[in-house]
């Protein structure tokens, strides 16, 4: 038995991020752009704007400076804020499942 | 900001047991029958019944005993299975929820 642990943040008891938005925004801090993030994720540009821009409205701060013009029409680069939720959030994730590695094979150990 | 976690476990990849089905059994348990627990979970009994057999057949092992008769028609209990494995999820989701609180402490802080 496996056991499956998953962290999301909230702000007035709502969702404002979770390992879908961590992953996306990591793609366009490392493609430069917020089609090219959605596009490796096979995810539409429509469905990647929508979840950036729910999220901005939820927590009230923009996560992308968005630029336009220039070869290959514009990109987005994270915000300051959006940069230090990623690496927090990215540490709680890495730092849970490593205890969660070490509470299975405290607790499940034999089941 | 709030950090929320949420653990399961899963068997071949399929989620076997959550904080739904803990809390379900917590209740067969405390009042001794799956109807007295449904209701006072404002489930329908059919609900709480399909969770329990769905769980026991990816589990391929018992959770309740049923017992028919007598007074009020019959109860359940748990096996010796279903318990150990109650108690072992229930200090698991504990361990995970005070470690949460300290993971938000030292990550969250001031944002």
């Amino acid at each position: 038995m496996q056991l499956r642990v998953k962290a999301w943040l909230e702000q007035d008891g709502r969702a404002v991020f979770g390992e879908g938005l961590l992953e996306l925004l990591r793609k366009v801090e490392e493609l430069g752009s917020l089609s090219a993030a959605a596009n490796s994720m096979s995810m539409s540009y429509r469905e990647a704007w929508g979840r950036v821009r729910d999220a901005e409205q939820r927590l009230d701060r923009p996560l992308l400076i968005r630029h336009a013009g220039g070869r290959g029409g514009g990109g987005a680069r994270l915000t300051e804020f959006a940069s230090g939720l990623l690496t927090r959030f990215a540490r709680i994730e890495d730092e849970l499942h490593q205890i969660a590695a070490q509470l299975a094979q405290r607790h499940l150990a034999g089941i």
